[in-house]
């Protein structure tokens, strides 16, 4: 490892408060530097990351999730805030694909964390804003145990409500929630996108608008998330009160009890789970899930970007779609190219 | 081309009534061809794939589908016997991911259509019963191509409710019907697994058992569908009225006015979806989408047997559940050991 990378890492597990403003410069370094695509940056960084592996696991990683509006700023601004008072140290990422397109980011308008942001025990990262929504995760992923070799105790990652953000967020993170709003019906949404599924805990937030239409939407998930349940248990080998079942809760994010109730709920939660084994073997089965899915991407453009396979490909692509050639057959012929390279 | 692969093409495509048992045979012949795994029987297979791919294109693919119980069966046999008074010609196949292992098969007892069955201008064909949901997929897809070539009307692709065989089914379908029962509730189930979301045409099936619960189950059904609907029209650049929207109908397959009704949907689908091109461009999104399914699954596959590869990914696999190497470090030396064979 070079020198500079050794400075870097102690300087970022460092826990001495005199030098708090060269560790948060050191995780900002780290984090951009596993940012980058330079081959050599991506060497560095994964020397870097095979280094912070055994200071990792101690954290807890929230994912919070909901649409444009549902008030997930405003709720992780109270319970960042709270959990800081209650002497934790809270970091913040994002994953958001549309900032590619619009430039733009949530969290990139630090303004809505106003006093999050400022704070020094908090740490806020907007959403990596460059590449698809595979490699926007793989980056977060990354962040994720820079942060968590860097000491931070809660991380959470917020994402927008576009279904397949949410779900690469349930797939790394410890905890999932899912932010509603008080309209009943809305959850059909969530359940289409196989968002519902993955919920762990499903807030409806904004609850003090109408609390009757709130009581309503709490009924109706509660029975959505009874069917679900029904099918395919896969903790079946261990007793109905020792496995966690999906909760929905109703929340005003800026009444301060009401923060309280919510973590209540993430610490039943996180107990519940260290207990029957569940917290491990979740992340063991989310290292191995995401190990498979990096492969698959990564054969993917292996095959893109091989120059025979490219051109013949596109050439097939229109034979294809004109119905001269069948599309197994053009499959067969690609992958025999790609093989005898 | 070989000679008897000629020979098998002209019988399968001949019209001759005297030649009709000939060309049965050739039909099922041709098909066994197909699901054969030898390389060499690969190879003729792909050679006529290419000699049918002309005469393919000018029947009407319909997938049905719905849980065990909803009465497919019975539907399959009356609509089918109904399109035979029609003049038409019909065949009927099946995908089932669970025959691998049940070693039982729908479609595979035959008295389940026993009219139909021996109706000698339908063609029935249980689910291929080896290899894995995208093998039966392949397979259940080439046996369209031939079943076309062969001339047949009509192609009735049946699948049973496990949520990712119906969205198979979907990708190399005309119009996709599902089938419901009277429950209200029930539809979340298929809302969940994301099969609702591909169905041009809902049904709810015996509804003389229970004409009220129908009657509510359909209200509820229509809500759903226009919630859904409501998101990313794909054919935005064309008017309301020219695009299909799907419908739900109430159906009691015992009752031969109401077949006629459903071919009469089927019928208006198909009208609109020729006049605004959605036939066809349907048609070729799914050859498309086939072509990069299949690459995907043969990349995976080339990868997976790799030796250097299969023996490294093992040893990767248990150092990331241990958490001693992260996925993405192994997962970019696996696919750089894959690289430079």
């Amino acid at each position: 490892m070079f020198t500079q990378d050794e400075e870097l890492l102690s300087q970022l597990i460092s826990s001495d408060p005199q030098r708090i403003l060269l560790k948060r410069r050191a995780i900002a370094k780290t984090i951009t530097l596993f940012e980058s695509t330079l081959k050599d940056h991506r060497k560095r960084a994964d020397h870097l990351l095979q280094k912070m592996l055994p200071l990792v696991g101690k954290s807890l990683r929230i994912g919070i999730s909901g649409v444009p509006g549902v008030g997930k700023s405003t709720l992780i601004e109270s319970f960042g805030l709270y959990l800081i008072e209650k002497g934790f140290k809270v970091a913040v990422l994002a994953i958001d694909p549309s900032s590619t397109i619009s430039g733009g980011s949530i969290l990139g308008d630090k303004t809505r964390m106003e006093k999050l942001t400022v704070n020094e025990h908090a740490f806020i990262r907007p959403s990596p804003s460059s590449g698809n929504l595979g490699g926007v995760a793989e980056k977060t992923r990354e962040a994720i145990v820079v942060l968590e070799a860097a000491g931070f105790d809660v991380i959470i990652i917020e994402t927008v409500g576009v279904g397949q953000s949410e779900i690469a967020v349930s797939k790394m993170t410890d905890i999932f929630v899912l932010l509603q709003l008080p309209n009943a019906g809305d959850d059909l949404q969530a359940i289409k996108k196989g968002v519902m599924e993955v919920a762990d805990l499903v807030v409806i937030n904004k609850s003090d608008i109408d609390l009757n239409a709130a009581t309503r939407a709490l009924a109706q998930i509660k029975s959505s998330l009874r069917i679900f349940g029904y099918q395919g248990n896969p903790h079946h080998q261990l007793h109905h009160q020792d496995v966690w079942h999906p909760e929905v809760m109703c929340l005003s994010a800026l009444d301060e009890n009401q923060i309280g109730s919510f973590w209540e709920v993430i610490l039943r939660f996180q107990k519940l789970q260290t207990s029957n084994g569940g917290f491990q073997r979740r992340r063991s089965h989310q290292s191995l899930a995401w190990l498979d899915d990096q492969i698959n991407q990564g054969l993917k453009e292996l095959f893109k970007n091989h120059p025979e396979v490219k051109e013949r490909y596109l050439r097939y692509q229109s034979e294809v779609q004109a119905g001269v050639v069948d599309p197994s057959v053009a499959a067969r012929n690609l992958l025999d190219i790609f093989k005898h390279e």
